[in-house]
């Protein structure tokens, strides 16, 4: 076993830069006990300052995005151009938590008069989501960005008023080592720290100062580090982004060959590997060949590990070696170490019912299946009996509409997003965001990673019951000093 | 193993009534399918008309209250009286379901416009809470109406649109038949459903239609069941409210002899069967005798079952033969087959804090521990590593009001509600009310088991992106068709 998390160019495959240390158990247990320490003071910042510090924080970030960018594209081979991009979005993702912050209706502040005669009688109760505590942050290979060291999990904990401390992704060590220097740099003692290597992972998660947890990967990682938490002494809240199938409806009327240059840019963008590629197209015989001829005309790329790589390679050899699926079509790919093509299978509807659970199976990287269907009304029973999905998406004409409703009932169970007429790629980042969904697209359906409410994750309620006012916190004081949105005897306003 | 359960007297010990047949596998899973079966169009009932179902479900538990009184008196022997207010306040929870449900944020309806010039670009976003589908109930033995079968569970998941199957508890069988009689008269078929037995609990956690599960119990046997639903194939929710040791804070100010009747008539209410029984006081010495007289004027009870009338004797037992603590005084009892008698105890806070896991042991029925101490900041460190608890209680006098927010600032890290110059048993129904706490007072401590906001636990968000007007479900149409509270553009309001 070596002692350092090596990183490496996914276009060469040669290492690349020093290896980073892997941390030992107890300096886990250092870090997560100097975030236990830093959690008073840190949770007990006005929210409105630790907005600045997220702003400061997110211009330190952009201020190193030269640096940050160079290196991600050497570690990842995910490109400049989305490189810029997705930092971009990460400060942009910390901004907005700091405009929740400010806002202050996320804290659910909640009041509630004094009734003697009502069974059982009611004292004044006033209610407020306070953080939980220290938070470890598990970071994805795909978003050496959004996901990763200073990513939407990060930034929506440490809003919350928790210590995060980050478990770095093997994929990218010097990328996570250089974003940690930034925040860092911002933050108090003690309130962020990062951690490197897999057995630091499994420390971490099973820390008795750790309060809760929060994972994007693999269903397979994301399931073991999920049972440490939940097999802990005193189980922790475990929010994982997991697998996700994301099943894209073409309906008749929407099935015309100007469709398939959209899909085969949302399949392939970054090689395939993101959390919402459209890797299962439910479409009519006849626009197979259309989508076949755009993702034969597509380009993959460097994965962003050998074993991504390899796992891709093996997977999608065996799925056209099977007999259940007919290949349509391949993309090209440069000419670099861990590069892989675009692939595209075909299926048809029965053939896809009777081997849902094989055929559900998902391919990381730039592959898709078109299961060919030709009644709509059939899709229903097989959309709800596939795994949970963080998307679901129809493609619809006004002649379609009727059917788009019905798929949409059937999606709505088993998706946490439905997308219309566009493509799954691309996760905004809102107050009316959702990206989570049933198991095992998420280990939580109540639960977001992106968007304004993933703040929920790392605040729980406490309520105060005949409290004198000068000892409450300020969100529940008779003045409301911070000017809020609250509610009082069930209405929702700002008193 | 006999295949029914059997409810007893608990004043007598004698059989009361038939016995019930214990469920079979094949039974629960027919009643899990039927769930699953209503649940569609359960769930897609206008919440304004299942408000109106649950009034007539309050309105119908209200008019058969004499036997369902007179039957849990007989098998839990907690009275009449306690029986009486019980059930009123469990009809007035399933009214405030009502009342969330016509009020109608509890969906959290969240509107984004569209901005496609911020990174990344912002399509129109729409986000809605939607039920998550069958949720199994674990009644509570010491409520047998407020946390059983027609309770706070199964009420703000019906409320939600999600069909409950409820596992009845064995102390009291023909209140759960009775009772389950009630609900099924009023709710369409297959949304409420009820089954007996240990067996069928494990099977019912377990079945692939259940998609959360709510519990009230030991911690012991919340545990168990937790387990079961973290090692599904696909892990779901679970809310489980196990133990507490509802530690109280009588400051020096405070201390004074007119407090130790409260104290006595808290700690033995319904025989110390409350979750937020105050077992744990801290106190300076000189309360001790005064607290010790009230509780030695008090009177026990006959206790739920027998085996907690065993456990109760023998865990007291063996807490009163150890050397670390001292008896200080003991109740009086009724002439009863599972009658047991108040018993309180001391310790200085160095011994406490010495042995505090041993301690801190919840000793279900009317025993008490107060834990002596000289200067209020001596209590900080120990409060801070008491285990998770729903309550934590502080009595001051105006002298006390500085050390009341150090003592408040360590209660919440560890405490759900926070209660000044009162006692912790009776839990209004309220929309700012958390009945909740860091494990092991509940197996989540994001949620609440009673009040407005424990709907939460059984609704999950779905986002429509780009998604056409009349295709949306009602709460996110532009129209807001409904009235009800919705956040736009980040700013919440009626529009």
């Amino acid at each position: 076993m070596s002692s350092v998390v090596q990183g490496f160019n996914p276009r060469t495959g040669e290492p690349f830069g020093d290896g980073v240390p892997k941390t030992s158990d107890s300096e886990v247990d250092r870090i997560a006990s100097a975030a236990a320490a830093a959690f008073g003071p840190w949770s007990s910042l006005p929210a409105t300052e630790r907005a600045d510090v997220l702003d400061s924080l997110a211009d330190a970030l952009d201020a190193s995005s030269e640096l940050l960018i160079t290196t991600a594209d050497t570690e990842t081979a995910l490109g400049v151009p989305r490189l810029t991009v997705e930092l971009k979005r990460t400060t942009n993702q910390i901004r907005l938590f700091g405009e929740v912050l400010r806002e202050g209706s996320y804290v659910e502040a909640t009041l509630d008069t004094a009734n003697p005669d009502i069974i059982p009688p009611r004292p004044v109760l006033r209610r407020v989501l306070r953080p939980l505590g220290p938070v470890a942050v598990f970071s994805a290979s795909n978003f050496p960005f959004a996901f990763s060291v200073a990513g939407g999990d990060t930034a929506s904990a440490l809003a919350s008023g928790c210590p995060v401390v980050v478990k770095a992704h093997s994929a990218h060590p010097r990328t996570s080592v250089e974003t940690a220097r930034v925040v860092a740099s911002v933050l108090p003692e003690g309130v962020f720290g990062i951690v490197y290597g897999t057995e630091s992972g499994r420390a971490l998660v099973q820390h008795p100062a750790i309060k809760a947890a929060g994972f994007t990967g693999s269903t397979g990682g994301g399931r073991a580090l999920f049972d440490l938490a939940q097999g802990r002494p005193d189980p922790i809240p475990f929010y994982g982004e997991l697998g996700s199938v994301n099943p894209t409806v073409i309906l008749p009327g929407a099935a015309t060959p100007d469709i398939a240059a959209g899909f085969a840019q949302s399949l392939t963008m970054g090689v395939g590997q993101f959390c919402t590629n459209p890797g299962l197209v439910f479409a009519p015989a006849s626009i197979v060949s259309a989508l076949g001829e755009a993702v034969a005309a597509s380009g993959g790329g460097a994965m962003l590990n050998e074993r991504m790589c390899d796992s891709y390679r093996a997977s999608t050899d065996a799925l056209a070696a099977s007999d259940l699926v007919t290949v349509v079509s391949t993309g090209t790919k440069p000419d670099e170490a861990w590069a892989v093509e675009p692939r595209l299978f075909t299926v048809p509807l029965e053939t896809f019912r009777d081997n849902l659970e094989k055929l559900t199976e998902e391919h990381f990287g730039p592959a898709g299946i078109v299961v060919t269907y030709s009644d709509p009304a059939d899709l229903v029973d097989v959309l709800r009996r596939l795994p949970g999905t963080l998307t679901g998406t129809v493609h619809a004409a006004p002649s379609d509409h009727e059917a788009a409703g019905v798929i949409a009932e059937a999606l709505r169970h088993i998706a946490g997003r439905l997308i219309f007429n566009a493509w799954p790629t691309g996760v905004a980042v809102a107050w009316g965001q959702h990206h989570g969904g049933p198991w095992p697209a998420t280990t939580n359906p109540l639960h977001t990673s992106v968007g304004a409410t993933s703040i929920r994750r790392w605040i729980a309620p406490v309520t105060y019951q005949s409290w004198p006012d000068e000892l409450l916190p300020p969100e529940l004081q008779d003045a409301n000093p911070l000017n809020i949105p609250r509610r009082i005897d069930g209405v929702l306003g700002t008193h």
